[in-house]
């Protein structure tokens, strides 16, 4: 192209774009792209700049970062291949070329339903948690003294949902309402106790349920069987464990559930009843029909569709099952000052505690969507929740007789928000003709359309739906001799298609809660005051070690709010999701170069899932070579989820020794292969060890494991420290998966979302998971093992755009200054703690572990104690007593500065000091500060005052505090207290008198 | 349309949008529309719903809001016609309507200049403060305990621009360049101290900045001489007052100012320099040439186009002028622990003490668009902004260089980013053929294009310039013989087009807080510890007299970020800003109904400048009548900013007095029209009048002032507690200007920004602002008061959206809930503190006045001590001494819930107990923890505890308290100390140590 109109044409059109580039032959703008560097997004996501650099490496003792990691990162595990990945871009061109990729998707109006809503987001919310970084950016409540806010509103959601559901506890929350299902059937099993038996699922479960739960199921060797329960259960050989039915169900029925409740019973099963949150405003609950347990999905609550996730699902059970409840559990119990103040409960129950018998490998929830659901409920109220679910019903029920009307079949009476048709050979057309006109509509075969309303549902949307019908040769329309159409319709809201014995007459979210935030301005109010008992990454390092809590740029979060990846349905037509299959191809293209892996599937929606699809692609290895392997090796330092995931996966757990220095004893690993041989399935390592160290030896792992024929699992947990320097699928790894929430910066959201795809080399990827979409014409080999075909597609812009905007230089970059934050705080603070493991040259990798255990027995000051009065200084606790008891691990990440960095060592100095004061008997520990922390401003504030320290140094032990201090809302909580009187909901109003 | 597939083709084009309702002659969908009601809005505008309204009505002594609006409201005002405005419609629906508005605008890259560049808002600033209720929602900080947070981002400001102009003491902030400049002038005529002269603008100053500065010169009877001072200062007749010129120069060449700066001098005159702020990053700052003052916009500093406003302009002057500076300052000062804390300084200049003797009429500033701006500094440092300067002028440089090239005239051998083209008769096919490849440039005239480069300039927009320019046959280009065009260009970058002579060498921005912050964790830390400091709308209630501090809702919020808002150039060509023009025409009809009016004009971007424009458009009227009238009445109860608004209309003040029950004197206004008679202009009056009453002679004072051939003026500060009741041009009035800031949402945004639209009845509509747009057709008849035609556009969708929501009923829901609120509060509180003025039966208007003179009289203690008090119980305090001295005001509006209107009483009701034990001589003032309020967390958790109270009174007088307090960061600050010792930029480090 060089004539210069037809340039300037092309310009004007602007398809295809041109850029300088495109043009170089033509125009010889040869140094034209030499202006002085643009924006680079490394130097602001990267803490240390400059001289800052310089002076953490002096205080290491090297002269550059380049030396500083031949020291610290093994010749041997070093990569020799730089990453082949687009060069770093700006901000603004990331933005921009985001907006064209979300340009290909087609924002529509779903009516597809299938457990995925529409719904209205309420603005307030919208702005003030989901676009919050005081809430996106807070990590797991773990620490709850520093976490009442989001415990708060985690409560609240337990509220409601146990309100909604009839039901006695519910958890907050689990991932998506597929995995809710399959951790139902779990539960039954467990509850069971070893007795031999049979799950029955509702054939008229979601699709993507029943395939979830299907592969859960064989993977454990369980048997399922899928029946039609509409007339009662089926026969079935042997024990009934318990019985799955999902009321309103799939095909949008809604049945009366107590014939095959009370069969169940009669059985001596258990029942889950998968429901869904809005049709209980109308619908009476599963509780008052004799279920044990419910699940399903709170997305109708305010979450967007998101093009699958993340949505928070939940489960709530009644009382004699919340010992067994799989995630996280808020619940209420008191302060050292006698106020209450909320927690995590039974934490005894998770993985991290019992590994292989953990209740569920579940450790990622998804809190802040949880959040915004339950925000939903407080900003509506039950009197603004029924009137939507009346309102979406009677939309239904008005189509319905629309559409009966024109003499379009109508399959069912009674349903709630989801109209079913026959359609004999025409569903796809209908689908098409509406789609055409802005709409799309499911078609589970091709003799059925289905019609799924909801809050955005309007009398316009009815009226294109009713024409694509017609239009689509359904029916004929003619027109009466006055030219119009007479449909026989009495109008929306007249028509009422629930069962009247089914009529929901009991109260729910009578709590005040539920009523005292209803306008705009109390809500942002109360949004606020949440959020600021909460210490997030905002305020302050979050310094968690094997966490990774590194900068959530403002211009990756930015787009997951955009309508075209924000109104996505899953299960829309692939020709509508262009943007998102482009963007899931490139990032699992990106992630695989970084991870050396042949294949990337995004589809598990947390790490403990990806862990799962890669121990269960393990499984479809071996067995397709007719081998039966089904040993898994996990050493002793291992994550807990491991194990619990090696079980879910119907592996047997065989532990491995730890050497002293923290790596795997080789010997014990030799000894164990010889053990268990050709039962090995495969070996689960962390890679840098949970220890933070380079192990030199993981070569050898590999290779010893490999010879022995199993497969080698490399848990991504700790990429952070391998970005650009090293490949876990060169290290010998035949698995990973990778924890989007970590390394790929999105937020922790206050305990989730997180994404954990999982990374295979070759020979594994025909057993990545399979497509949950119900009517997938590709034959699953594999079963999925989330709900959405690309899990939580909402969030991936956001590892998407990181990647982007850092390049090949600037992810290397970041490792190596992740390495060097972790050593300068190692040597800064070794001369005060113990630092417990390190690696080659005594160096750390991208954490360092202190040892307190000499510590507590000196002066019996505990890493507790030490983690607690942190929070008195401005700090969230780093990882406590994982992976060593007694011990308190700390991850820097790169994107903290010098200043933040020194806060934090002044800190821990200051701290020290106050140890040496128990030791030096100034104060015995029970009365020193540190047992004492945190402090609240009341507790130092008093009239009167009786600790043995002053309140100066309770309050401001360093005088920056003085220039704006974060204060705890509560003291120290007393966790067994809560545990012994478990309360779960929202406590009543009375209880607030005290 | 009949044929139901012409329908269904209708709706699959869905142009025009087919909606049921248009449809209903051919579709019989009678009754479709009866669904169950969609969110209502004004149920989230509106606090106190149901029950709470019937409890504040039984308090207040009515059976219903009727009785009691009835009761409170004056028939005689009342309105017989209800308003006129299309029905309310739902958040949802809202928002989709203007994203179809805002798709009638056009984003362009916008290459126009002319004191509007395109700029880049770093991310991390958009979402934590444009976007950030915890800002937007802020009050002015005339509370400075509670606003240090923005006094400290405002001082960055002032250092900011006192760096870069090499000036000594700067503003924050002023509305636009072009009022600066005209404040620049009135600077200059006041510093003459009445010397009779001539001042000389530079003809090189912006269209605008002259068109506003005539016109306020006009006004005020001040010779103005416009020329070219490129060749030095012209001639002139008798003294010379000051020159104003501009570097860089409208025509984008930069000079030498050192000439026409000496000769200035010598002659007696001040010398003002219209500057660029980013082109001092690489020019020698006008401090060091010389000048006096310097002006300009901030605008490029990191804040949207936003289709004209609002930006923060800024006015900087040598020591010595500090004291004639219009607008806010920022100081530095002490508290009453003598820790640095910082208030607005010299508030003797502001016009609310001098009245019409006052610096400047300017009241609102700038300050979140101030705020944004400096904090682009404080995230970019020195060095990133001389980079981005030099990547700037590179740009234009290569373009000059480029053109010159392929033979097209550059005008000019020095510039900065400007680049003017000489192009005989061929600039508007060159601006055409530029804006057809998605470039806007500007064509001043016929024969000159020019272009200015931004920080978005890529080497890209410069190829579609040069093919522009070919294609518009401004020069031919022909191939090489190999096909390609060697256009003779080194490169960008090469290129340098900045005299040596003019080169900056001095230093900036050298304060450590413009290099701390530069990683984006840092940065967004540092906003939220800022904005944590301060108290705003999305903590507490505001109950700020004559402010209306009411809701601002994220959903009217929301759209001023779209690109198709925020991107669009003042200036760009008419048929790509449609939407623009239509969300204006139709707010403009809108407020036009609801106040009564003919015509309405939003251009003023403040209520001062909404006031200038309705006296300029009576001046205008009466001289066009060939009558000579110059009086303007003004009541003694009046804002002080209405007198100072007449001054600078070039009216004479006469006050008029107020009588005993609060109302206008009417024996003294006959005394007054009897004296002044047909010098009488005009009648400036509040109604409600500034006591909150509704005064029931507003009529009568009307016609006399009409029989007396003056014109009235309605000050519309307290609309809301007129809309939908009473409109003021029905009462008699002949102009207003609204506070869409105050009654239309718009967020105070901590100190502005602020609309002001002026209301006129049909015969002042000829004299409404004319468009200051340089390239205008429209012969101007009437001086433009602002810098854009449609004033602050980008903010204008707030109130569109607030009115949409609301819908007529809604307004009038709420100004009658304003009205039940107000009264609530006068009744509860009434018994614990005197309320000054009430109107009929008993009852106030919207706000009300505590009289805390007698408590002052028989205890000491003062309003301000209540005031400060409140700070301790987490309130902003009410407005103080205005309109009387010792008394405070207190406006709830209808925002605000019963909880939080009886958290305020109960906060009172505790300070009166508080009083009470003053008087009973529990304390002596001094010793009272009224006097110490507030108090700070330090200060109730010191070691010793020397108070005559004790700290947990001091800390938690009401319990509610202890469920989350705010806590001011500094104790009561010592204003007069810090104008004695006046420091108006960030203090130097050392002083950090001490």
């Amino acid at each position: 192209m060089t004539d210069l109109s037809q340039l300037h044409d092309a310009v004007v059109s602007g398809v295809p774009a041109i850029h300088l580039d495109t043009l170089s032959d033509a125009v010889p703008f040869t140094s034209v792209e030499h202006t002085p560097a643009a924006e680079v997004f490394a130097d602001r996501h990267i803490g240390p700049r400059g001289g800052e650099t310089a002076h953490m490496l002096s205080v290491v003792g090297y002269h550059s970062v380049d030396d500083l990691v031949d020291a610290a990162v093994p010749a041997s595990i070093r990569t020799d291949r730089p990453l082949d990945l687009p060069a770093a871009r700006s901000e603004e061109e990331v933005l921009a070329a985001l907006r064209t990729i979300a340009g290909r998707n087609q924002v529509m109006t779903q009516m597809i339903g299938q457990g995925y809503s529409d719904t209205i987001t309420p603005a307030v919310i919208r702005r003030n948690v989901l676009e919050s970084p005081a809430w996106y950016t807070a990590y797991t409540p773990y620490q709850p003294e520093i976490a009442q806010g989001r415990l708060e509103a985690l409560l609240n959601f337990q509220t409601m949902v146990t309100d909604l559901t009839g039901l006695d506890v519910a958890n907050a929350s689990l991932l998506d309402e597929a995995t809710a299902v399959a951790e139902a059937v779990a539960l039954m099993w467990r509850a069971a106790r070893g007795k031999a038996g049979t799950v029955v699922l509702d054939r008229d479960l979601f699709g993507q349920s029943l395939a979830v739960t299907l592969g859960r199921a064989e993977a454990i060797g369980l048997p399922v069987v899928v029946a039609d329960l509409t007339d009662g259960l089926p026969e079935i050989e042997g024990d009934l464990i318990g019985v799955v039915v999902q009321q309103v169900g799939a095909s949008g029925r809604v049945r009366d559930l107590r014939a095959v409740i009370a069969q169940t019973k009669e059985r001596g099963g258990l029942v889950t009843v998968a429901a869904d949150l809005l049709a209980l405003t109308l619908l009476t609950s599963p509780g008052e029909l004799g279920a044990d347990v419910s699940v399903g999905s709170a997305q109708r609550f305010g979450v967007p569709l998101f093009g699958g996730g993340p949505h928070a699902a939940f489960m709530a059970v009644r009382t004699g099952l919340e010992r067994m409840l799989p995630g996280r559990l808020v619940g209420v119990s008191i302060d050292a000052d006698g106020a209450r103040a909320y927690r995590l409960a039974l934490q005894t129950r998770e993985q991290h505690i019992r590994r292989e018998k953990a209740t569920s490998n579940i450790c990622t929830a998804q809190a802040l969507l949880a959040i915004v659901a339950s925000m939903y409920a407080v900003y509506h109220g039950p009197d603004g929740l029924r009137a939507i679910g009346e309102r979406v019903h009677a939309h239904a029920a008005g189509l319905a007789e629309l559409l009966t009307g024109i003499g379009v079949t109508v399959e069912h009476d009674t349903f709630f928000d989801t109209v079913r048709t026959v359609v004999p050979g025409k569903a796809r057309e209908v689908v098409a003709q509406a789609a055409a006109a802005g709409v799309n509509l499911w078609a589970p075969d091709d003799d059925h359309v289905q019609i799924a309303a909801d809050e955005r549902t309007s009398s316009d949307h009815l009226l294109r739906i009713v024409l694509a019908f017609a239009v689509a040769g359904v029916t004929t329309l003619d027109a009466d001799d006055d030219g119009t159409y007479a449909f026989g319709f009495s109008g929306v809201g007249s028509s009422n298609a629930l069962p009247a014995g089914l009529r929901r007459t009991s109260a729910y979210l009578m709590h005040p809660v539920f009523h005292l935030h209803r306008s705009e301005t109390a809500m942002l109010r109360y949004l606020r005051r949440l959020s600021d008992k909460d210490l997030a990454l905002d305020r302050t390092m979050i310094p968690l070690g094997s966490c990774t809590m590194k900068l959530n740029a403002t211009a990756e979060m930015e787009p997951i709010s955009w309508p075209e990846f924000a109104t996505i349905h899953p299960y829309a037509p692939t020709d509508q999701t262009l943007g998102y299959a482009e963007l899931v191809t490139e990032l699992q293209d990106w992630l695989a170069e970084i991870t050396g892996y042949a294949a990337v599937s995004v589809q598990p929606n947390a790490g403990s899932q990806g862990e799962l699809a890669g121990l269960l692609a393990i499984h479809g290895y071996h067995a397709s070579r007719g081998e039966k392997r089904d040993v898994c090796l996990i050493p002793a330092s291992a994550h807990g989820t491991n194990a619990a995931s090696a079980a879910l996966a119907g592996m047997r757990v065989v532990v491995v020794a730890t050497a002293a220095d923290g790596s795997i004893d080789l010997d014990d690993l030799r000894a164990k292969l010889e053990k268990h041989g050709a039962e090995v399935a495969a070996i689960m390592i962390t890679y840098p060890s949970t220890h933070g160290v380079y192990e030199e030896g993981v070569r050898t792992v590999c290779e010893l494991v490999h010879e022995a024929g199993g497969q080698v699992y490399i848990d991504g947990a700790n990429l952070n420290a391998l970005v650009g320097l090293a490949r876990p699928g060169e290290l010998g790894g035949d698995v990973s998966h990778l924890n989007l929430h970590k390394t790929f910066c999105i937020p922790h959201g206050g305990g989730g979302p997180g994404v954990g795809p999982v990374a295979v080399a070759a020979h594994l990827a025909p057993f990545l998971p399979g497509d949950p979409t119900p009517s997938s014409t590709t034959a699953n080999t594999v079963a999925p093992v989330s709900a959405a075909p690309w899990g939580s597609a909402g969030i991936l812009p956001i590892s998407w755009a990181y990647v982007a905007l850092m390049g090949p230089d600037g992810l290397k970059t970041a490792t190596e200054t992740a390495v060097l934050a972790a050593n300068y705080l190692a040597t800064r603070l070794s001369g005060h703690y113990p630092v417990l493991y390190t690696g080659p040259n005594g160096l750390v990798a991208h954490e360092c572990i202190l040892d307190l255990r000499d510590i507590t027995k000196e002066t019996g000051v505990t890493a507790e104690d030490v983690a607690k009065r942190l929070m008195d200084y401005g700090f969230h606790a780093p990882t406590l007593s994982f992976p060593v008891a007694g011990t308190l691990m700390i991850e820097p990440t790169e994107s903290e500065d010098l200043a933040e960095l020194d806060r934090f060592v002044d800190a821990l100095v200051a701290i020290r000091g106050e140890i040496d004061a128990v030791e030096a008997g100034r104060w015995t520990v029970a009365e020193s500060p540190l047992r004492n922390a945190p402090h609240t401003a009341a507790s130092v504030s008093t009239d009167t005052w009786e600790q043995a320290y002053p309140r100066e140094l309770a309050a401001f032990p360093v005088a920056a505090l003085r220039e704006g201090k974060y204060w705890p809302p509560v003291r120290r909580i007393d966790g067994a207290h809560g545990d012994r009187n478990l309360v779960c909901s929202c406590p009543p109003i009375e209880s607030y008198a005290e």
